[in-house]
């Protein structure tokens, strides 16, 4: 185990990383060239068209004002200028919320660090048992602050006991103020926006197939009947798979059509050719320009016959339809209720915000996803607790011998020394390695295989499944196999149940690892994402070899949003290890403390420079951040019973059994108080903003408005000028265009745009 | 443990026992003097004013008609003549479910009885381990036809496994078939309804106060703005509980006024005399007629006087109401919906039928309700597992010793011999029996604290209450108490996830206690259901003492419903043992049929001629009746798993782990399909009868129908009369009755009366 020397080279190796990475990341946030890659959001929005700092020649590329170097650490108050309803105009509720929750981490962890070091800490040290004994166990110096430093029996428990209420109650004080103000901040939220679809939206699912009707009839005649005041209309759902697949083809080709004619521009001496064959490298040689524009023409053809096979031919209308409501009232309660007698028909919901669905799911039917559902949470049972047996079957196979047999003529250089060990250490390494990076994408496969309608649902799901995943090999995984190398010999000797205990026991003495991997991945790790080395060097690459119209450089320089399936787990580990330490090993929270405050600051910089949100969930995910920080004080407390069972504090056990059924309490209570806030919407809200926009605007024409908001976005991706105004001329209503909330946000608050200009 | 031979003897006492009540039942049931105790539902439903076999002088009270007394088996086929449709006519609709859920044991239990008579017992005799070893534990013969009697890791497992599968199937498609069928009565039964004032009705709870309005304005205001298109009105409930005492009051003094002029009337020769004082004893004697006029008199004041009062103080209202609407299709909506952006404000669920409300729990507020349900639920986890504590105490208490402390004067008594020896066997057992005859009362009380709203709640939560206290004590507490007795060496060296295991390996050596079980309970039990011999007496005594009046004697006759709360759990235990046993030791299976099969029979026949249903829930205790027995199917797969991996049949435990999973995604997937239509109501149904009744009925005034449906019933309990029409008339429109169920069954259809005249 490592002493406070280990720790202490550990932290300036990793304190020195992070500040690498900070002055790196300083001097090439302000290179011209890389503009784009770290301060996309403002192109994205509109805020900025080129590098603000230009020069000529070189200076084009790189900053030669010397002054701007030495500021190199001025990002954080920039980060820390833009106040918090700034960020919800200028980046979403969603990021203001992701934000929360390291400031929820502050507010728990500021008072208990405080609480510890003064009380905790000092009796753990004056317990003195490890200054007198020598155990079969090494101890590191750590322990000494920790509780493993209390004698056995000792009355001192008492004030762990203490502490462990306290930080009980305050964590779910915090708790509950927090959540209050988050759904306070997206009933505001929902309340303060402007007009949307999905507020008059809602998706049905399930619409039974009546012989002789068609599913558009059906949705039709069905809400004309039990919605007769309020249903507007609907917007079919088409199965245009191979729509999709011949607009991909045509924008592909489309981009070389763009990309020869500005070599033809650049060069007007040469008309481009290529060849007619295979990927462009056999065949007869053509002229280029011709030829694409041949094949696009040829293309649309195609399309216009397939477009109009899809709108006519009534078995490409899938069983699903969004259904639109003349109020949001109306939508509303059709939205919570339930429509027909058998419930595994017309099955409604709310309708995702357009950019929000995800259309392949829409037209599961009810048993398939039910058997959908059992078949994924047996995959992630097995995948979370079984993923090392695939892995090491993998590690077996790629070993040298089984190399060499492979690729026999490999065996030269395989031989050489150097390369050998390195391959040998390197190998077994590269199967976890590779199967760590792609877990989250399957994790998000899993989700969608799952069925759900939304983006932003597929991610909260891929977010849970990666918790179970963090939760039983990182956090437990750390913990038994550590113990399982030192207390071997009593650990099989115990029956299962001894487990909780044996892990509380051995909680302890794993402290000094969580420090260093707090280290690590807390500090480090969030200094090298603000550096955004990944997509530097992709941007610049795709840059260099790809590239080839104005389209293409957007699409490279797309941040995509927060990682949020990966960076809310991640998040929430940190919150156990606060929670599951605070009591037993004291020291370790400053740590937690540094990473909160400094993350804090690092994903602030993101969100306002970097990150673009795809769609807006109004902070949808709150719910889950509170369940899992419930959950980890669960286990904070049942690992605490663990141990103090095991220190001959035995009498405390039943004072200790009391804080786990408050806790499963005080979750139920915030259930049934918050979480309606989140899944359905009220309707004195609904009512409320109705009344307001009549009275506002009583000539709105929302049957226009609401027209083809769902239309499915392959329909949108070209011509979509004429088209648009092609349907409206159809339907003879006056031309109202229907926004998505991120035209609204590009549009709206310019103030701040500005305001933020002087920044880096 | 019991033999073949001891088996038949209890089975011969038990059978003899039953015949005994059947017979007695037979002679007791035609005497004319019995007849409103074995007859109530008659005379109830107006099919019977008098006994129907009337005599002169001693024939008015005793049967002298011989001929009867040979056909006193014929009440059988009597209980199966009317038609399932008759009896939810007859006795409603609960009623007829209640009679499904024996039909249920039924349908499960005969393949797989006959099933296993072919196949597993041949399987098992021919095993033929016992056979051969004799071990430390004594088996008895039944064990000859039971698992254990095959050969530790013989492949004759499969044999079991493969049944196990085979009845886990056949159970589960029964338990679908029937969970369709009953929805679908319920559905069909609320569709052909006619209109009930709860179709039309939403319960809010949790009105906010606020300052300067009162409850009822705020209730006018919130469903005015809310729900503008379809809210009608409401009622408000007020506290009366100081009115509800001097009706009561009122109606003792009443009772007494009718006994006095009763026996002036029989004896005109002389007026009645009381006294003035305590209970009529001391104090001047008076005319007793004229003392009770007065008296009722002064009562009428004070009461017209707490009435006005009530009905005036705007603080004698609740923060809750009944809201009425215009349509079926708005109350559905209401009652789904959220109503408020504070979701513990405005809680709205459906309206329980008038009788069937619970007024106390209707003003508890939403923090106090679910701290009661946190405290509930720790009590009965307390009162599940640790309810042998006080009354161990309390048998500590009551030895001879302490009531010779507490009374001396009965030392002479107690000291002779057999006086000692009969109390000493005597009174440890009391303490356990007066505690196990409270505890339907005890657990009915706990439902009440936890706030329910109607009385079929509260049944359905005190069943699932007494369930859990059945599972744990009686079937794991007959299995363990005796394998502590029996193994108690191997027992307290096992670790407690061992615990399992060790149940599943003694639940065959089990097998004959519960055949006992079933015979004691099952059989003579429910022919002593049918004798009624309680009531019979009760009745009887009341009768000589306590009836004065008509209205004495029908409350003496009153039957009451069936006993859901205690009659449920004890049904659900039959379904596990069956399941648990009909791998292990098959030979139980026929005592289970036969107790399903006769039980039928007495129920029904109870259901047609005593049973009077107070309310009618529509069959809404089905969902707990198909989770319990799917948790049923659980214990058994979970214990055969156990007794399983002691017979080194291990290589069968990754087979028999996949029962439970696809037991368990059955009953989500059951959830899911069937559950609505027992919680909510769907819109197409409501919108449908709306429209049939605006075509059938386009001047009905619903307002006055639906105006004072839900005041509280003491309001109605006197001068019933006047006071209704005086509301009417106060309103100014039409009278039109507002009939609860109970009336529509009582007028509506005498056809089978008449029809079902012969039988007995």
């Amino acid at each position: 185990m490592a002493t406070l020397e280990d720790l202490g080279v550990s932290a300036f190796i990793n304190i020195v990383g992070a500040f690498a990475f900070l002055i790196l990341f300083a001097v090439l946030r302000i290179q011209p060239i890389n503009d784009r890659v770290y301060f996309p959001k403002w192109y994205i929005t509109g805020g900025r068209n080129s590098p603000r700092v230009r020069g000529r020649g070189v200076g084009k590329f790189v900053n030669l004002n010397l002054r701007t170097y030495f500021t190199f650490l001025n990002w954080m108050p920039g980060a820390l200028r833009m106040s918090e309803s700034e960020i919800i105009q200028h980046a979403g509720l969603d990021s203001a919320v992701y934000l929360r929750i390291y400031i929820l981490g502050l507010k728990i962890f500021v008072p208990i660090t405080v609480l510890v070091l003064l009380v905790l800490i000092p009796v753990n040290v004056s317990g003195g048992t490890l200054l007198n004994l020598k155990k079969k166990i090494m101890y590191s110096d750590i322990d000494k602050l920790s509780i493993s430093n209390v004698n056995a029996g000792s009355q001192r428990f008492f004030i762990h006991l203490l502490m462990a209420y306290l930080f009980t109650l305050w964590t779910c004080y915090i708790l509950y103020k927090e959540y209050d103000n988050v759904a306070f901040m997206r009933l505001h939220f929902l309340a303060s926006q402007n007009r949307c679809v999905d507020q008059f939206t809602v998706v049905v699912r399930n619409v039974p197939h009546v012989s002789g009707h068609s599913i558009s009839e059906s949705v039709e005649q069905f809400f004309h009947r039990n919605h007769p005041d309020h249903y507007l209309g609907h917007q079919a759902v088409y199965n245009a798979n191979k729509f999709a697949k011949l607009v991909r083809q045509k924008e592909r080709l489309q981009n070389w059509l763009d990309y020869n004619q500005l070599k033809f521009e650049r060069h007007p001496e040469k008309r481009p050719t290529t060849k007619r064959g295979f990927l462009g490298l056999c065949g007869e040689r053509v002229d280029a320009i011709n030829y694409y524009r041949e094949r696009i023409s040829e293309l649309d053809e195609k399309i216009a016959y397939e477009r109009q096979r899809i709108l006519k031919d009534p078995k490409a209308i899938m069983p699903v339809a969004f259904v639109t409501f003349d109020s949001r009232w109306g939508a509303a309660v059709c939205a919570q209720t339930q429509q027909s007698k058998n419930p595994t028909k017309w099955l409604t919901d709310w309708a995702p915000e357009p950019r929000d669905v995800y259309w392949e799911n829409l037209p599961i039917p009810f048993v398939s996803l039910s058997i959908r559902r059992l078949i994924i949470s047996i995959a992630v049972f097995a995948l979370v607790f079984f993923y090392m047996i695939p892995i090491a079957f993998v590690q077996s196979l790629a070993n040298l011998e089984g190399l060499e047999k492979v690729a026999p003529f490999l065996r030269p250089v395989i031989e050489i020394k150097v390369i050998k060990s390195f391959l040998q250490g390197f190998l077994p390494g590269l199967a976890l390695k590779v199967f760590l990076y792609i877990l989250p994408t399957v994790l998000m496969i899993m989700s969608k295989v799952e069925g759900y309608l939304s983006l932003s649902s597929l991610e909260r799901k891929a977010a849970a499944k990666y918790y179970y995943f963090m939760l039983v090999n990182v956090f437990l995984g750390s913990i038994i196999t550590g113990t399982a190398f030192e207390q071997l010999y009593s650990f099989i000797h115990q029956p299962p149940t001894q487990i909780p205990i044996t892990i509380g026991v051995s909680i302890p003495m794993k402290a000094t690892f969580f420090m260093t991997y707090i280290m690590v991945d807390g500090w480090a790790g969030i200094a090298s994402e603000i550096l955004r080395l990944k997509p530097l060097v992709i941007y610049h690459l795709k840059n260099m070899f790809i590239v080839k119209t104005e389209r293409d450089r957007e699409k490279a320089m797309d941040p995509g949003s927060i990682d949020l399936p990966e960076n809310l787990p991640s998040l929430q580990l940190y919150f156990l290890l606060g929670l599951v330490y605070a009591v037993v090993t004291p020291v370790l929270l400053p740590f937690i403390l540094v990473f909160f405050a400094f993350a804090f600051l690092v994903y602030r910089h993101q969100i306002i420079n970097v990150y673009n949100q795809e769609y807006e969930s109004a902070g949808a995910f709150w719910p889950h951040v509170h369940g899992r920080i419930i959950a980890s004080l669960l286990i904070a407390q049942l690992l605490l019973l663990g141990l103090l069972s095991t220190k001959k504090a035995a009498n405390s056990t039943p004072l200790l059994i009391i804080l786990p059924i408050l806790t499963i309490w005080f979750h139920k209570y915030c259930k049934s108080r918050f979480e309606p806030a989140f899944r359905k919407c009220p309707l004195e809200e609904a009512m409320e903003k109705d009344i307001m926009e009549k009275a506002s605007e009583p000539n709105l024409n929302l049957k226009a408005y609401l027209a083809d908001a769902y239309l499915h976005p392959i329909f949108h991706s070209f011509d979509e000028e004429e088209e648009k105004i092609e349907v409206r001329v159809d339907k003879g209503q006056s031309h109202i265009p229907s926004p998505t909330r991120s035209e609204i946000s590009s549009e709206s608050p310019p103030h701040y745009v500005y305001h933020y200009e002087f920044e880096p």
